[in-house]
């Protein structure tokens, strides 16, 4: 069986990661690859690095073009994958690495992005309880970000469990590329190497919502967010840096219990490597892989519990993310095509 | 008025700082250098980013080679300065950039360092409310640590005007130089480029009971810190992300009223810029200099306050640092010899 | 067909580099693994970004460990490999990327080394003109240097269609994985980030006769090569920039016809690519990947042919390139479980 | 004595730069800043490193803004000197950072900036032979271009005592700052790090020229010199590989007769360091320095004189050499207000 595929915005950063994977995907066969302003290009003049496809000219992004596939990735700008989707043929898998259908909350979505919300589809996070069964099958997948990735894989089974407080203090931070490649003064590397800032500070990063939603379902119950991203001197990775204070319940537990319930929580998560103690995630070692490294420890003076954790934006943040959740859909195994080891030193 | 002044660690990556400020102080003469393993070698072999001493023989650290001087800074492993200060002149100003000296409690100490406490001296934060009168005079500095510098500089307004709750969250990540020149595996450029870790998480790590002295000494009630310390890919600098739940009557402050106290707070600490509305701190803009920049935002929905700042861990977090105190300490212009501008882009 | 594989050196960063290619590689099954200091904890403690085999414990690298497998690759400091290959079974191919058996001339083996010259193997550099006749059932392999690979990948149709004259000048950026894992100073992530500096100046580097070696069997006479490698503030890629005066003959070329020569050259090497005109190779484009990027430029002012190419150190470099002389050597398809892609952005 | 000084492009990189080091000069009182598209705003918001002109509000570039100042540093695109230049009063001191009257062949700027020659200014190097006599008293300075003063310092003693034949060949690496401020995608961040590469192969970039005319005057003879710059993952700094054949005469000379010249031609240059024997330059080590660290070798082998130069991009390769080059035509001494010392770890 051979998948055919589609990738709209082949010339970002996700579409580039998107294509690194599934040019070693052993189900997929490559179709339509578009983009906006460089569409007519070879794509080897926009992803150096993907040689296999370098003579492969990109096409308008337009419903034209990625029709007659039987998944098509989208990797827009968010605003354009409901109309683009609605053109395609009813059973196509769409993938959005978007933002337009992560949200629930209308509201939210409206107060964070400034325009009328789209809708919900399934959510591309299968480690989160109850998500695979939404995804088997699925012709919709919303994609998460990539904070919220991160976030939510280092924080659920506290949440789940009911170890903590309703109210998470998150700080992370994202190499580069998470910017995408827009021109900006701010990410020239001039500026951005040797230097870490924040950014989006107050809760008005456009991820809070998505993290809230998240926590708050695996919680049953509201999970208050404040979130606190950063830019770091890398092109890729996320340490997330997330704690809440203990449930008094939880600062009964030995330390032991509650990594006892980390265990647990993702036993069947194979994409998720809960560190051997004494061990910390760093995000060199997740590089290009689609795993994501968590690690917990309890303060007791601060009666906190701090879960930290590292993924690849790129990969489980996004492309790895996206075709996980495809295999998925699909019903293929769910590891196949996707690394577990990273690019690394 | 010249100051003759001895620098003991020379070939350290605080005492090559402290010979980069001191050499362009106008006050001051350089007298000893002095080290450990590189006693007996010209600085150059070291230092080579310091030609203006590049001939200078290091000498051993011993008070034999300390004695003769105004002025002795001690850049040495902790658990040395109190022996060696013993040995010098009764007038001599002694700053330890060591951590023996900062603790004043006695079981904090002996907690995190594993030793017998050695005592306190006058903590060498001029920011900090009644810092200055205890310096003015003083023999004896215990220069801060660098985190503890950062996150006080930047939460210390909030906890004097109770704008905050006594549990205070810090995420700071800091340069590699912040290790020093030990040689570890996981300190090496080739692990280190492109990665960003954690370390001494859940409460470990040995500023933990600095910063809380800090801010506790400020709230006049004891403050809870839990303090997550991450590495970054760049060699210098700290951003400290720190946050705490709003007061009570804090919550019913507009923005501008928050505002308004750290701009009181900060009104005559020429180091400590808090910058307009809408910028926000970087480590590469403070590079080299003796600023730290500091930004505030409200979070409403979480309810915190989120403060954060960016220093040079050598320079404003170090080297820096106690140059300033040893201005305050001589009675000269706090200002003397320090730059506030930054290496920059 | 599986070929059983065991890794000697699976500690250090080409071990690591050969288990993530190997994991990937459908006709390999992974046997031991072994080391020197770390021998007897698990794997995951020193590679960190390989889950797959985070458990499995190193064994010390011994014939006892290494017996039994189809394959060894000996990832080891130079001076062992000998002593090591002749305890396994005569059948075992062995595939050395250490320095010991890539020289022909004795005589430059011990004046760059110091040590008697062990002898000579299959050189394992496929698209030197030849090299796959001799590697075909070879079992015992030597990996060339990461330098010499990126050399004279570049070089090497200059020096087979006598281009250029015989005295080629090179200067070579690298990443600071190609220095290892020792702990040295100099390397330290500190000192590393935001510098740039040459080692080895002057003909001393050990890889400069191994370059003069390969070019000088290409032109069919001796070629002279002054060599200059540079460390970059990156964990990993070459960047070689070549040059070399152009023949009496190529003088009277046009571009596109020292073009053509390199195009044929490179006709059935698919991890060569030379990129389109107008396009510079990036160690960024192949980093994780076996490609070698190449472009060239003929300067008619300075009456030189510039060659430039870009490969990673650890992949093309080393592991892969060593993976690609094993699948050779044993009859499969040379491009079998090599990525062409590289992790980019 | 207070200088009134102006800065025009002080929203850019050089600019920024100059500002930051005349900061710190005794003799200077800063005047108008001006800028482009940022006129308007308060230089701090362009400038952050900068908070000591942070409220200074940037004017539109003009004569108008320029007028009534005794020196006016011009950090602009090439161009726009000239007539600016024209339009003030006699005096001034106008010390261009650009381009424009860098060479003194007309054919050469035409073919190489393809636009008219402005005409030729006394050139800001002040180490080049002869060149204090010219500066002195001047009212116009062309400061040489980046990588000119880096290979320039680092061969003309070579040039001058005729030990090399006139054919150069130059590898360079530099940070990204040398690029400017511009928008451009190869420039971002996430492209960057991580990242070696090429530009302007074969003799296209403007510098060639420049480097040419320097060694060719010291010379006296034409010197072909071949040029490649390369970009690297890092700020600022350039680190230049050059090296040519011995001459003849050279040949002869023990490696410690050729030291000598070196020391002799540097004698009293107090801002270029020839490194002691083993001792090799760092882009780290002349961080915000206006020094310019110098080794060499001789490579018997390929009989090559091998000279490598590093400085910072921005002081000495710029802002440092235009305020040396100032304090020269001011009759002020040379080195006032210039560090020496760098800004590392």
């Amino acid at each position: 069986m051979t998948v055919r595929v589609a990738v709209a915005g082949a010339s970002g950063y996700a579409g580039g990661e998107l294509l690194r994977l599934l040019s070693s995907h052993p189900a997929v066969g490559i179709g339509a690859l578009t983009a906006h302003s460089s569409a007519g290009r070879p794509l080897g003049t926009v992803q150096p690095q993907l040689p296999e496809f370098a003579d492969r000219i990109l096409l308008d992004t337009s419903a034209a073009s990625l029709r007659g596939h039987d998944v098509v990735f989208l990797a827009l700008p968010h605003g354009q994958s409901g109309a683009l989707a609605a053109e395609l043929e009813p059973g196509t898998l769409v993938v959005d690495c978007g933002a337009d259908f992560r949200l629930r909350d209308a509201a939210a979505w409206e107060r964070f992005y400034g325009s009328a919300h789209a809708g919900t589809w399934p959510y591309g996070l299968p480690e989160l309880p109850g998500a695979r069964a939404e995804l088997k099958g699925a012709t919709r997948i919303a994609v998460p970000g990539c904070y919220p990735t991160a976030v939510t894989l280092a924080l659920f089974p506290a949440y789940a469990a009911h170890l903590v407080e309703p109210e998470a203090v998150i700080v992370a931070a994202s190499g580069t590329s998470g910017a995408g490649r827009a021109l900006k003064t701010h990410l020239l590397g001039t500026e951005v190497m040797g230097s870490m800032s924040p950014y989006g500070v107050g809760g008005g990063h456009r991820h809070t919502p998505e993290i809230a939603q998240n926590l708050s379902r695996t919680a049953g119950a509201d999970v208050t967010v404040s979130f606190t991203p950063t830019l770091a001197p890398m092109p890729r990775g996320i340490l997330a840096t997330c704690s809440a204070r203990l449930s008094p319940a939880a600062e009964a537990l030995a330390e032991d219990d509650v990594r006892a319930v980390f265990e647990a929580a993702y036993a069947d998560r194979p994409f998720v490597r809960l560190l051997p103690p004494g061990q910390w995630p760093t995000t060199a070692a997740v590089l290009g892989s689609n795993t994501a490294q968590v690690q917990i420890a309890v303060d007791p003076h601060a009666r906190r519990l701090i879960c930290v954790s590292a993924i690849d934006n790129l990969t489980k943040g996004t492309a790895g993310g996206a075709v996980q959740s495809m295999n998925i859909a699909l019903g293929l195994p769910e590891r196949l095509g996707l690394p577990m080891n990273g690019v690394a030193p």
